[in-house]
């Protein structure tokens, strides 16, 4: 876990157990296995927590130094438990095999521990208590792990949990900037963690959208879902249509269900974007319903030859430009006989561009039935995130479009 | 970060240029946007190692707290820089904004830091010395962090670094499960802890694609160079043309030098992909020369009427059959008139599985001048894992036809 390549998924799995059950996880850690390093983060954790939970590091290896760490930071011997010695050897004895002798080193136990069975390997967790605090220590597998920390949490946590529990909301905005979006939205939630039940407000910003996330510490979900509520529709009144999601959804899903609900058919013509605005469109379940077809036409010869798109528009404008965006929004919608029409040109870089369009600039046109829009925006970043964000705003301006539009209603 | 939902990758890229220049990392931690407990962790990390790296809580807002964190940990005084405020403001104006005051508290610097320039956001880093020990505050953004780590790194570490260094290759393998790479690699390296130059050896499985890290620990690249390529070539002599790349390129990378060196240009029809192959292609920074266009065919008619699959062949044998991924193939082929063709049809699922052609199964063809192949594969996973998977296997399948028809040669 501190190689470059892995990324922990253990922790998250059990921040949202843990957050269910009202309990807020102040930090994470990743320590190398060194006896040292490990036992003196654990004692000052315990200065300022009521639980920690350590996974891994409890296998039969040398390297496997969990047990030790715990007994030196809490003081204890550790014990040889010969039950647990019976049961590994079981284990290997049920496929034929016998112990190896360094599997003994998973049945050492800080005195005092509680012995947490693990039906899915040879290493047992254990469970200590040091005054008020608590230590789980529990397998690194995932598939070892997950089902021993729901038991814990079922049999040993939701007993000791005070009060209230957490409940989150994520709202997802596009189009703005996260200072504005702050310099906008923190007047309300200023106010939240005053409240009765308060809330507690994240800003993240990611490449093309700014996620909102809200969290009630309240003792019931009745309680959390009335306060929940009242705070989204807050930050809506101030953000109006800039908020696509308040339910976790993605924006291909948001749009997806605005063309579903309208029974609209989609197809689009994408230059910079290379297919990613096609393939966003259809990650979402049942996406054939409306996505009729899509042109990756990285050469002008294909956007003549499959949009139409006029030689002489190309020649006089370039391919990145509004005229070409539109003819090619027009023709995708033409040729595939849909009633959106989307079409994207720019430069996505790293080479390309000019004084005139530097790299990041992209054409955005979107034509329905009743409407048609065409924009020239400027990203920043590389090759990537300048495709992701161009499909972002192109599923933004269409999205706008339909809301407008009242293709719902 | 302490929310279930964030991976950390910023500490990934870290500890992979920090290991880079032989600095072992010996704990991570994510903590909560809480002054008391950032300088706690400041302080125990700061007996411990020499060096401290911080990333975000440098923005504007009131939750932006790591700089308060680090003075309070080191007793330092916090001072507004007003050349910071100066520079903030330029980046404000140069976009026709004025600076919001907010802002002004990302240019506090505890008393006696570095200021590190960022040239991708309104947040400076900071450099700080503490007796032998040095604590460097990045911005979270991984746009923003990279580069200013890359700057600290090569300006600041390396005079300080001593000792051997850490040395690594990356080799990708496509198309054999973990188990099996494992089972015929691990004889090769299991060999390597054990010389004079020792290599460690990590295996990383990820959706279509098996990863093998070798790491060596070396006073010198020259030395490293000799143990680590002599090691790649003892795994490649064991599994051929499954390794297709040993220098960090990605698939869609070796593709296009494979279809540059051969002169190629080529054409994709995609039916399950959506456009993720084409998207994938066109990743590759000066991909234009090769990507002529293609073709996302979600329905039937598309599939006829650009790429002129007969209407007897798709009743005949389903959208999803290998007949229908050689003519998708063709028919791409001859109308962008290159000389590379791919079809790809397949049910992404969650829907739309059969007994006889369940969720997950792909055709897949490839058709160059010399040659044509058809396979049909099954995945496993989420709509989004198997077109990834999908395009994977159709990138795979033409690097090996590339390979094999000598078109680089």
């Amino acid at each position: 876990m501190l190689t470059p390549f892995r990324v922990d998924t253990n922790s998250l799995a059990i921040t949202d157990r843990l957050n269910a059950i009202g309990c807020s996880v102040l930090s994470k850690a990743v320590v190398a296995d060194d006896i040292e390093a490990l036992a003196r983060v654990l004692t000052a954790a315990l200065e300022s927590v009521d639980l920690v939970v350590c996974t891994g590091g409890l296998g039969p290896t040398a390297d496997d130094i969990t047990r030790e760490a715990v007994a030196r930071a809490l003081g204890l011997p550790l014990d040889m438990d010969e039950a647990i010695v019976e049961r590994i050897r079981g284990r290997f004895a049920g496929r034929g095999l016998t112990m190896p002798d360094i599997n003994r080193r998973q049945a050492m136990v800080p005195r005092g521990a509680v012995v947490l069975e693990n039906e899915h390997g040879t290493a047992p967790g254990l469970w200590l208590e040091r005054g008020d605090a608590a230590i789980v220590l529990l397998p690194g597998p995932p598939r070892e792990m997950t089902p021993m920390i729901e038991a814990v949490v079922a049999e040993r946590l939701v007993p000791r949990a005070r009060g209230a529990r957490l409940f989150r909301r994520v709202m997802k905005i596009v189009g703005r900037t996260e200072s504005d979006v702050d310099a906008r939205v923190q007047p309300i939630y200023g106010r939240w963690p005053d409240r009765a039940v308060p809330i507690n407000t994240t800003i993240l910003a990611a490449p093309g959208q700014i996620e909102l996330h809200l969290t009630a510490s309240a003792p019931s979900r009745v309680d959390a879902d009335r306060v929940l509520d009242a705070a989204v529709g807050e930050v809506q009144a101030e953000l109006g249509s800039a908020v696509y999601s308040v339910d976790g959804r993605g924006l291909e899903a948001v749009v997806g269900d605005l063309l579903r609900a309208g029974g609209w058919t989609i197809a689009v013509a994408e230059s910079c974007t290379g297919g990613l605005l096609a393939s966003r469109l259809t990650d979402v379940p049942g996406s054939s319903a409306y996505v009729e077809r899509g042109a990756v036409c990285y050469s002008n010869r294909a956007k003549v030859e499959w949009l139409g798109v006029p030689e002489a528009l190309l020649a006089e404008h370039g391919a990145v430009s509004e005229p070409v965006a539109r003819a090619m929004a027009e023709g995708i919608r033409r040729v595939a006989g849909t009633h959106v029409g989307v079409g994207v040109t720019g430069i996505a870089g790293p080479g390309g561009g000019t004084p005139e369009k530097p790299v990041g600039t992209v054409g955005i046109a979107v034509v329905t039935p009743d409407d048609a829009r065409v924009r020239t925006l400027r990203f920043f970043g590389g090759r990537e995130m300048v495709k992701f964000q161009a499909t972002q705003a192109a599923m933004n301006m269409l999205r706008l479009m339909l809301v407008d539009d009242g293709a719902t209603s």
